[in-house]
């Protein structure tokens, strides 16, 4: 058995959040995971992202996620935190349906973006509206 | 616009890794994000788990995880490492069905359990077989 293994005899406890302090925590990072269903099943991707009045823009290729958005489809976006050592972080989690940035859009609430952008293999833009915020801060209990 | 609004004028590359070293990976850490459709919508949950032996073990309690689990639904497992000062890092994505790991099965895989874990609120242990593992590196492009 793996030593690390501890972890399964230990209960963490599970805190809820505020709305505001989930947005202030999104806002603090770059880096997170978009959730989406994929044929059925559920898939994980990483994303750099940007958290902007309410919403999350990350720039994506032909692929899972552009076809997600396309759609409309709600996906699932996280964020989190976690420190091996003292047993404690933080994860929110934000619901919203998404949609693709076309280039009128981009102009309007992405101002600074750069022209050159449409060169890359990553060109296409997805915002996810946050609709629905939840977070929870992990914590062991005493003596976990 | 906030000023670590430059991600969106970078292509990030993204490089394919073996099974091999996925499953390294996924054996160096012990915390996680697990990937599930609840009532049609994508949702991503932090866990710490246990890698052994081709399959991801997590504690839960009774929610969205162990209902997933009790109907053998198909799980997304994530696990992920960024660099912000690089812009590098990597994420191992797994997906597999999930199992409710009964008494007799805890004792079997899963030998030295405190027994004093059915006592706690997350006395519930799912096993998620990793039958397909991919994964990926992530790099900013030369110049980007």
């Amino acid at each position: 058995m793996p030593e690390n293994s501890a972890f399964l005899s230990r209960d963490d406890e599970v805190y809820s959040m505020s709305d505001e302090e989930c947005r202030r925590l999104l806002a603090t990072r770059t880096f997170g995971r978009v959730g989406v269903t994929s044929g059925g099943l559920p898939v994980i991707l990483p994303v750099r992202y940007l958290y902007d009045e309410s919403a999350i823009t990350f720039r994506t290729g032909t692929g899972t996620k552009l076809r997600a958005a396309e759609q409309g489809d709600v996906l699932a976006f996280e964020v989190d935190a976690y420190d091996d050592e003292t047993k404690t972080g933080w994860s929110v989690l934000v619901l919203g349906r998404a949609s693709v940035l076309t280039t009128e859009h981009e102009h309007a609430g992405v101002p600074t973006l750069d022209p050159g952008d449409s060169q890359g293999p990553n060109n296409h833009y997805v915002r996810l509206f946050c609709e629905l915020v939840t977070g929870r801060r992990i914590a062991p209990t005493i003596g976990g």
